[in-house]
């Protein structure tokens, strides 16, 4: 109640109000409650490296708390971002740290890129299927998506051409992918072909979003090159983040790109900067010698969880559920057999206590209506062959 | 040079591709390399706790390193929103932890109410002066800034109702303001005048956005209750942040509003949520019993810090510049004499060592032309001396 002693505030005052665009926009994703939850894609618990982290965390609030405790600036702080920049140096790239900027989290990296290049009546074009947080990032600015079909190796560039051809609209600014581990379909993109859409890229001037995000945990043996190193740092925006490989809760992710597009996201920061206190800790434990033995170690643990997952898969699914096995990422993206439906392998999923993804939430457009994601890493491998033994038995029942 | 060995990405080819909301933005601020900076408004280094901040990483890694190091959720760690609840609990309002949901700082708190509720085409009401950040926030959404005039008691009520009148577009929808403890005009609104906006607002529909950024720093006793308690949390989104009494560092912000507004908000959220590490770090903190001596100790220090800000500025300027020694908050708002401006002003400063920020950044449409923002919190009181009284000499020079 107001002070005039009757509110107008209800609830549908409220949403009368809500911003437009924002009506388009499917719900954020959220934890699940059922018994198995292979529906976020959370990494595992139990090897989150804590101690090292609240050691971190100390040094860097003893070695200089006014730094540490005091506004960083909106780029973040320099030596995680030189750190960060060395990493992408390869024999025919130098670059340093104004080629970097940090954000809380590659979801924030991205909504950042959004804020910077997009706005209402601008489109840029993603995979059909793709990561519903660049989906909303996207929207949430008022832009068109236009999707491009993928195939086990990728964004098919005939389709991309052909998806150029037929736009009627402004020419699209951005191409966002994820060329390694793609989230959801798993797939990594051969050499050859990110030439392919590198080339597409630059003579259509369309500006490549690579996202990352799975980058380090590589479970058979190295990727081929990110598009940003082919590219030679040129008409790429590479999205990084520390989620995966040393903690989600951090929220720290970055942008690599060249300095004259790191200015523009910089620019288009209305945060304050993320946390100097964050970026000082992430960098401690990064130096702290550690680091490369706990990737190792992540490798080998989910090394061993998408093997479980996918010889499990294969024998609870039979013929009626197709998939083909990641060399990385966290995702099986199941390809549902005739007579099988999304929805109905969710629901009889969750009737046996395993939650996972219906596939549409990954099209921008349509589609996805006999897809489903399996995220795999967050659970041990026993409990993780009993749930995708529980989702066998939900394909039957929902091809039933 | 991308792979077809010519790249066609030159800083041209990018800054013609950035969104066109971004092209009416002035930039963020930034720190100055300057002897004095009195132009960020960046609190004491010297007070931050951050021994007890170590202390209560320590703590919350060690407790439940899991669920510090893990996705926390768009709105945020529960325990610590219950926290920020039960701190906005008066005789007559009860509310709870889904009541508030926690942002990357007060700015972005901002950015995320502009998110859910503007859009192009939308109309947003703030003060003449007012945060720039929030004139960023509402402009990178594309709406229209109606700005009101601020007399030494806040935001008029009859220059509202005046612009409420001429306006010719559709209704607007949010009113922005800091009621306590201005930036920049540094005044606090009386209750008289809080109550006759409340009713402004809910007769015109408008959400109130109600910035208390410098809550706690009371130099003069407590001020009026707060628009948010006023309404008994109806139609007011009241945004809050640790960024004052605690540390700009951990960038942490949020917004305290009725359930269903919360709910907007948090669908509007784009980055994951934020950090629960620093959740659960700051909760510890405030809970290990050091925080209320902390806040008591940082009012003797910027009490201290405004005097001495105050009875210089008196000295320095005599009759060349007039100000209202503010009851809390961080600046001293200078209104020039005859014959003064805030650029010729602000140069003259510079070239005496001294950054402080001219007038007109702090106004949506126009205005401040003879206005200068002064901070005064970051310096001790003799260096604090010492540099307003070279503003008294800038002063001088720039009226001769």
């Amino acid at each position: 109640m107001g002070t005039s002693g009757t509110s107008p505030w209800n609830e549908a005052a409220i949403e009368a109000l809500v911003a437009p665009f924002l009506r388009d926009l499917a719900p954020p994703t959220s934890l699940s409650v059922l018994q198995y939850d292979l529906n976020a894609g959370v990494p595992d618990r139990a090897s989150l490296p804590a101690t090292e982290i609240a050691e971190a965390a100390a040094r860097a609030l003893r070695d200089d708390p006014a730094g540490a405790l005091t506004y960083g600036g909106n780029q973040g702080y320099e030596p995680l971002r030189a750190w960060i920049a060395e990493r992408h140096c390869t024999e025919g790239l130098t670059i340093g740290s104004d080629s970097v900027t940090l954000c809380s989290g590659s979801a924030h990296a991205l909504d950042n890129i959004a804020a910077a290049f997009l706005g209402p009546g601008d489109a840029a074009i993603v995979g059909a299927p793709t990561y519903p947080g660049a989906i909303r990032a996207f929207r949430a600015r008022g832009a068109t998506l236009i999707d491009v079909p993928q195939d086990a190796a990728g964004l098919r560039p005939d389709a991309l051409l052909e998806a150029l051809a037929a736009w009627e609209g402004p020419a699209p600014k951005l191409l966002y992918l994820i060329p390694t581990y793609d989230n959801p379909s798993g797939s990594t993109m051969p050499l050859a072909r990110r030439e392919e859409l590198l080339g597409i890229a630059g003579e259509h001037g369309l500006l490549i979003v690579e996202d990352d995000a799975y980058a380090g945990l590589d479970l058979d043996g190295p990727p081929p090159p990110s598009l940003f190193s082919l590219a030679r740092g040129q008409g790429v925006l590479y999205v990084g983040t520390a989620s995966k490989t040393v903690a989600t809760g951090l929220r720290l992710g970055w942008t690599v790109a060249a300095p004259e597009a790191i200015r523009q996201l910089v620019f288009a920061r209305l945060d304050n900067g993320a946390s100097p206190f964050v970026h000082r800790t992430v960098l401690e434990y990064l130096r702290g010698g550690g680091y490369h033995a706990h990737v190792e170690r992540l490798r080998a643990i989910y090394r061993e969880r998408r093997d479980a997952a996918v010889e499990t898969a294969r024998e609870a699914f039979g013929d009626l559920v197709r998939f083909h096995p990641p060399a990385g990422g966290f995702y099986l993206w199941l390809h549902l057999g005739e007579g099988l439906d999304a929805v109905s392998f969710a629901r009889e999923a969750a009737e046996r206590g395993v939650a996972v993804t219906p596939g549409p939430l990954y099209f921008a457009n349509e589609g996805g209506e006999r897809n489903v994601r399996v995220a795999w890493p967050a659970l041990p491998p026993e409990q993780l062959r009993d749930a995708i033994a529980r989702l066998g038995e939900a394909a039957s029942a929902a091809a039933s």
